[in-house]
């Protein structure tokens, strides 16, 4: 279906960072063809963006979409109580039905703030979070978190990846399979070395938590003698497609590991925050040091939510507070780390430009937009999901008019869904 | 206008934080008359809540609403070259007419972010902001920040301050006077002295710029041998009519002094963020130590927002952050911070209970507020304007169905006076 994208302040994110006033036609195949001045072309969609900001979508590096079932479930519990007594009872009885329930609430809540693909790395349902990309029309590169503790083999969890990796074949160009481990402290070496040597075999990301809190970087160097960054790096895991979600915890050195191996750091300032883990990620040394930088909002079981705008002012703002200088980073940079940075290393497009797919959003001028002296910086600090009108993800509308097609049904059926399990988790307790 | 508010879920915010599944009915002069099930009264307006959260609106105890004319306006520049070379040569060109247009751009974000009343301090155009307040029914409590540096007096800044008082007399009942100095360093000891003094003889509110940079704390000790709170405490001010802006530069000894006073701190994070003070208010501390602690956006200049809701989220996890401790304070108390505690020191409606006047905001659950496991912790980490749909300040409603009435009309012409602003100002630079 041709769309037409009249009138709109386009935010290319182009290499030169244009900003332009421009209609945007797209093809049949949700191609951008043209970017000009009074495009006069019959489309079968015309969106008016007179009043609109039109700009890449945004871009989630770091999260655990189907979480989202568990949002605001056992808070204000510390760290260890809330894993060990709520969430890890609960994750032991995930169904593939909740699963996807889970992932059906996120993404609705994702598309419509926003953005348009994003890197999961859970531990069940993977088909059903790849079933709910696809229906919901969002670019999603998944991978089964490994760990090798307990019972859990090595070759148990490469068959789960293997499974993945199949899986995503049989769904849309949409979604891409990933491989992770899901943490030096519950991924032996040996699974790690395998999984990464899996990665590059079959040319697919690397996706891992690192050095998320003090303790896991104390641990290492109590049991290694290095400090979590050094220790993937002495596993020759990083490289320019691996993504280190977290990373704050580290050395000066370990900062000049990342950058020269042009590795992607995903940082989540909220859910650090949020689960007090101390250390706010060095993001303007990393890009000083070559690294990738992108910013993720981790799980809503601990952030809680999905909306990306917000994590940009999370981000940029924190790393105001953290070297007590206002210009540390310019908001441009910001943009980037929630477009083309996160673009690059998820191979999905973050740039509007010719001949490449449409992963557009439409965002009005509402009040808090207003006035206008600073694109960038309003989309920065002063935007909202109020604003977001319509998302295209690969060339197709994902939100028409702020509502996701077919949206209160999608969302009753996965509330039920959802209200059953945990009914009868608590009747399981009972 | 009798009012009806069908099967919502009431979070009270009363005495014992009730929240409970009820309709609610609002005689013809907005007062609270009735909380109950299946309440079968005629009503010239009925809401239908039964997907929704109704709860007190948001109390934002510090801002400058007129400087979202500023939103945006010489970004990432450092803090005095964005003061010297950029507002305040701006400000010192001000209309009636852009700050007014300011103020209308303001409250429309705020009313549509779900805050019913603000606590405004300004330098100009007073009588406009008082207009605004009552033209868009929002409640505004208003106040000339006086400072008597360079050729400025003491005289004629109690003068602004007496006109305020009188202004505030000639409108509705939203609006009212307070008496505010801009800082420690822009005030002499004897303004605020005698400003201090002419709040007490009339009743009214006292607000003040305090210890938000160290620099300020630094020079004052300098000069007088103590801290900002400290000093302010030798002149008499502290006490439960005055509301500390910021004070986040203390000792230990000034929080209990603030606290034995049961004086206001009105917590600002993002603004102190963005202008990267350096240090995160102690709300923990301030609490414990007896302070009504508030929260505040500050200006759309410094923010770049005035979301209430997003501040409750930064206010909540900066200070997790600070103790490195994930459940330092119960969401319970940021929700009343935003609430109850604002409504204290202000003087208006704060909780939903038969007899008070309606300040209540109707958020509709969607998708970023499910599943619904935690009401609270969903308000405070997962709402964004999106699901702001109602808004009644002082029993009138203010937003309806997520517009403000004549929104558009209004922000065209807002936006008309700010650009021809900044077109003259431009002009007479070039």
């Amino acid at each position: 279906m041709a769309t037409l994208i009249k009138n709109g302040t386009v935010v290319t994110q182009n290499a030169k960072r244009e900003i332009v006033k421009a209609d945007i036609l797209l093809s049949d195949e949700g191609v951008v063809e043209e970017i000009g001045k009074d495009i006069d072309e019959k489309a079968e969609l015309v969106i008016d963006a007179s009043n609109h900001i039109v700009m890449p979508g945004l871009i989630n590096t770091h999260t655990h979409i189907a979480m989202t079932l568990f949002r605001g479930y056992g808070e204000g519990l510390p760290l260890h109580d809330w894993l060990g007594k709520k969430i890890w009872p609960a994750e032991a009885k995930l169904t593939p039905e909740v699963v996807k329930a889970g992932a059906v609430v996120g993404i609705i809540e994702a598309l419509k703030s926003g953005t348009t693909a994003f890197n999961e790395m859970y531990i069940a349902g993977m088909k059903e979070i790849m079933d709910a990309a696809d229906e919901l029309n969002i670019r999603a590169v998944i991978s089964r978190g490994m760990f090798d503790v307990g019972e859990h083999t090595i070759d148990e969890q490469m068959d789960h990846t293997y499974e993945v990796i199949e899986e995503a074949k049989k769904h849309s160009e949409l979604v891409q399979a990933a491989i992770s481990c899901h943490a030096p402290y519950t991924a032996s070496s040996e699974l790690i070395a395998k999984a990464k040597e899996l990665a590059r075999k079959e040319n697919l990301l690397f996706h891992i938590h690192v050095a998320e809190t003090r303790h896991d970087v104390v641990s290492m160097i109590k049991q290694r003698g290095v400090g979590c960054i050094e220790y993937l790096y002495n596993l020759g895991v990083l490289d320019d497609k691996t993504v280190l979600a977290h990373a704050s915890w580290v050395s000066t050195r370990e900062i000049r590991l990342v950058g020269q191996a042009h590795a992607t750091v995903s940082h989540n300032p909220i859910s650090n925050l949020k689960l007090a883990t101390g250390s706010i990620a060095h993001i303007y040394e990393y890009e000083k040091a070559g690294a990738n930088v992108t910013l993720g909002t981790d799980g809503a079981a601990s952030n809680n939510s999905l909306n990306m705008f917000e994590t940009m002012k999370f981000a940029a703002l924190l790393q105001k507070h953290k070297y007590w200088k206002a210009d540390i980073l310019p908001d441009q940079r910001i943009l980037d780390f929630a477009t083309v940075n996160g673009g690059k290393v998820l191979g999905v497009p973050a740039s509007i430009e010719v001949g490449k797919k449409a992963d557009i959003i439409v965002v009005k001028k509402t009040p808090n937009l207003l006035p206008e002296h600073n694109i960038i910086a309003n989309l920065i600090y002063a935007s909202s999901p109020v604003s977001v009108e319509w998302s295209i993800a690969n060339g197709k509308v994902s939100v028409e008019e702020r509502k996701v097609p077919n949206e209160e049904v999608l969302l009753e059926k996965a509330l039920n869904e959802i209200n059953l399990f945990f009914e009868q988790l608590n009747a399981e307790k009972a």
